[in-house]
């Protein structure tokens, strides 16, 4: 393939339009995968990756494979001594972490992509309910929910994106077209949802050895999984009224992957190929959406590290109930990938940029 | 843990009380799973077991790991010869070939139990609809459908049992209880099923490829497998009326194990430790339902190599919806294990006699 | 297959020829499996099980697929009670720690099979060289190694028994028939093993994770692994002189399995079926190995669940080296069956009572 | 990174100084991955996509995670009309058939990159003693082995060359600074080789069905296997006499991913940082070659996706062998990337081009 950047991307690395860029708790998956597509991203540079644990050892002792390729020392987080060196920010770290010092980066002029639940929610009530009371409470108005595909212009213009859930962005992509289009009852929708074992994080926890997950398959977290409220209140928005869904996690023995299969009750009768039209019209402008033929299924193995959602469809005219599977790699489009697309809109760079990969297949 | 069988039943393999057994298709996986079962079955002697494509060759040339414990020479499929041999008969052929060749070892004297899906459905027009015509749709009548905890009483008494599918036991074990129970709206329901892949049977396919489905999940027949009309025919039957339901399967990188997360409308508001107790009271004599207490799912390795059915419930007070997790061994319980405890229905054996196994675990 | 086993081995659980039995360390993955062959073995009575980080839950309460076969409690190892309770005692405990309380159970006349590395060596100054300062050793003259191919009788007298490693059994089974026939230079032998990833054992570490193994595999310990010693002693007593390898462990994305491929040069040409026949004859009265015919080799997947080695053999005439592949299933052949089998031995039961297992294949 | 390309690389599609290339058999997984290397190459326009099986669809409709990325429709081989729609070919359809389209396209004056091994051995007589008989015997003078470390400048000046095998890759550039810095003996070498699933081809086949090959490992064609010869072809060139192996493949339940532990005996007493010393001096100007710091040893998901190959490496100095462990990927390294780096090399473009990805890891 070409390239068909306009010739002002095209920089060396000393290059004062090259954006500087901090990863904060770069060793975990989510990091590693931000190190992944920057490292390739022609209009990033890289200059600092925080890690508490690994402080003071480059990047490749830890991970091997980036030798040559990202070398950098993993530091300690100093948000002064970072500000100076970055002036964008991925935060990586778990949730109620990422609140207590994001605040310092953006009083420092920095922007922002937030990759845990803090910024997602926009009540604070609501946060407070399924996390924790919550430290930044007044950041939650500014912050904008990072799904391109619908928050486009709004995160073009802030300073601070909540990057969505893994299971929030199947899973909105997947109901959106529905929930806006009027084709079904807001009521009784269910998201069953499955995840690769990254999804976990790479802390290491009884749970998430390979001989208690692997041959295996299991559902967690009934009813009260935290990524509930973030579907919920983008659709809610949608639909202008306040909507509750059924959403179960379930994790698979796989290391990236996650499929939303939704159900909803059609408000009316509708033939599959009149759906697939409806998601192909609504998606039709988005470089990351990718609607099935009828009678054909994604799997997560064809967007397997790239930043695609791959959906297919079908109606179930015995029961009326339409039916979404959603696919996206979830260290990807569900993480690392999507943060980085943000970070394109935010900075004024080609949305796709440094993001049109291949799959890994097998 | 101590023998304590009835002396009767520990006899040398000379013993005329022993059932003499043959297993067409033996080198699938569901034949596979009924010699390593029924080879530490105390009361059967196997006798014969057939491969069209091996035969000719001792059972352990195509699965070395059975040196010893089963070394009979695989035979073509000739029903009078065979029915001299054994006076019970179960096949593991295809769908289509069992119903051709079940009539034959009925009409000789023997005793068989089918795992195909031909003797499953009691009305040959929906074995039309979702198969093909039926070869010997008179025997649909006489068929019982072989689930112990619905159709105990029957089994016992008939010469043919049609063994459910992996996918309707799962699910019916988590309905039923709902359903009979009044709790639940027979619309609207879903079945959500995550399968290994031995379900999809030792045939050469493109599909089964180990790197076509490692690392990865996707949905299948989304509307039209055929195992929807028999979880639908025996819902239809405890509620009194015909119940349709959305049942969407999925394939897992996993060897076996099959999981059914189901979705059904509250009729009323419940607490999830009521919705347990009415589980356990329903399954409390049952010697393969294990329900689980609050706040703790099954998963699949938990019953891996095992008869067992492990159910866990939540009550969705939100959205009141029930939420029923069920995990078995697709091809003991989904399968080859429920035959052996068809078998023993049958034959008036005690109903665990074979079964008594701890799982693999890891 | 019918139960021939001798009428007195059949009675209930209060008889007092029932051996009551503890394992020490009953959570991890070697005690796990320890629970799932002796809950199964007609003449054990599991009377006891330790653990220090669970006491006080029951068994099923970690591992839920033993509801109804296994319902102990957990305790913590306090050896003047467990030795009033059980009279035969495995500890699952890790090295050093077995070692300091083992003496204690001998002490009150209890036998014991110990998994861990602190009674496989002889000599305590290998012990020193590749652990640490030996606690007990003036227990290693008494203690036998396990092996009953090779030390049957000697186990058969004794009171405490060091349990093979995995590695070592495999490699051994596979070599001694070799070095014992004089066939190959006793210098130069490699061992190259591959392992499941249960063979590191039921603790949280970052290296045992999921993402971190699966879809991966990688050699550790390249010289060093604490192994190697023990399959020294056991070839250099065989041999009548100090042999030194070079054994190299493998971690294989897989829950259980483990193959040896070991090479060796040969004295002088050989055909590999007269190989095949020089091990068939070796081993001729072994319950739990197989031999394998020219052209075919085992593969783990054979064994699973299975207290087998599985052999194959070839001769490579252009380079005058033989190569022997071994396959078992390192938690069982590997620890837990084995140590049955040493339990079995060293109580006067019949060798392979609880240990006649299909295996779980797929 | 920026990217630092000349400004003549950076060129729209219809550029005629774009690469013209087909992919005969793509739709194989080094076809496969042809594609996803190569529509990321910013010098090469694909231009055609042969298969026999799938002729008439779109690549998408066999894969569909390129949708959007190579589009193109697959269509049966027919030389003289690809010939005009490419001018170099690769070719990755199975050797014999190989060997048999070859000629025509060089005859019309392409140049070609050969996947299979028709074209790796340069006596014709081994070939038909591991193969058959060849059937472009004059061909093997002219072809160039396609290993870059060895045989760059051949490389850049050939019109056909014979990419060299998986385990042949690995096998040879961890023993080759060994050979030829005479620090071994060229008798005695072992190579121990551990293949992902995707080596065996993508074609239906029992062996490679996900239930046979998971949660399993084996060993297969003990002394026989295809690419024994190859590795000796190229050892024996080195050392300057014929050089005869002992290799040893197994299958690892993984997609990709292939590991080489080698054994040779040393020639005399060295330590671990010297050989590491050694090697990385062998390999300073090499670009995909990393060699690892002492007591670290390389695993395949280090290097999953991209066209490193990694080495680590121990002296034991117990028994005198040198151990030398290198980890590619199969189809990367292995195949497809080895291919691209090989048409980087015959057409005058940096090396790396195209090439230089992070791994995929998780």
């Amino acid at each position: 393939m070409a390239d068909t950047r306009p010739a002002a991307v095209i920089n060396g690395p000393n290059d004062n339009t090259m954006l500087k860029v901090c990863i904060l708790g770069a060793t975990g998956y989510t990091g590693l995968e931000l190190v992944r597509l920057l490292s390739d991203h022609p209009q990033v540079e890289i200059k600092a990756l925080t890690s508490e644990k690994q402080a003071g050892k480059n990047f490749p002792e830890v991970f091997p494979g980036f030798q040559g390729i990202c070398d950098l020392k993993l530091q300690p987080l100093q948000s002064t001594k970072l500000a100076k060196e970055a002036n964008f920010i991925f935060s990586c770290l778990p949730h109620k972490e990422s609140m207590a010092i994001v605040p310092a980066f953006l009083e420092k002029g920095c922007r922002v992509v937030d990759l845990s639940a803090d910024f997602r929610l926009h009540s604070s009530k609501t946060y407070g309910e399924w996390y924790e009371p919550h430290k930044a409470p007044e950041l939650l108005k500014e912050a904008v929910y990072g799904l391109p595909e619908v928050h486009r212009e709004a995160i073009k213009k802030t300073s601070l994106v909540g990057n969505p859930g893994c299971y929030p962005t199947a899973s909105l992509l997947a109901l959106l077209p529905l929930i806006q289009g009027r084709l079904v009852s807001p009521d009784g929708i269910v998201c069953d949802a499955k995840s690769g074992i990254s999804g976990a994080g790479r802390s290491p926890a009884l749970e998430s050895l390979f001989c208690e997950v692997n041959d295996s398959v299991t559902a967690y977290k009934l009813t009260t999984h935290r990524h509930t409220p973030e579907i919920e209140q983008e659709l809610s928005k949608a639909v202008g009224r306040e909507v509750k869904i059924t959403f179960t996690p379930h994790l698979i023995p796989m290391d990236r992957g996650l499929l939303v299969t939704a159900y909803a009750h059609a408000l009316r009768k509708v033939e599959t190929k009149d759906l697939i039209q409806l998601f192909k019209n609504h998606y039709k402008k988005e470089p990351f959406v990718v609607i099935y033929p009828e009678g054909t299924i994604p799997s997560t193995k064809s967007v397997r590290g790239t930043n695609f959602c791959h959906i297919g469809l079908a109606f179930n005219e015995r029961t009326n109930q339409i039916i979404v599977v959603s696919a996206i790699d979830n260290l990807v489009k569900g993480a690392s990938g999507q943060a980085v697309q943000n970070m394109n809109l935010m900075c004024g760079f080609p949305e796709k940029t440094g993001l049109e990969k291949s799959p890994l297949q097998p």
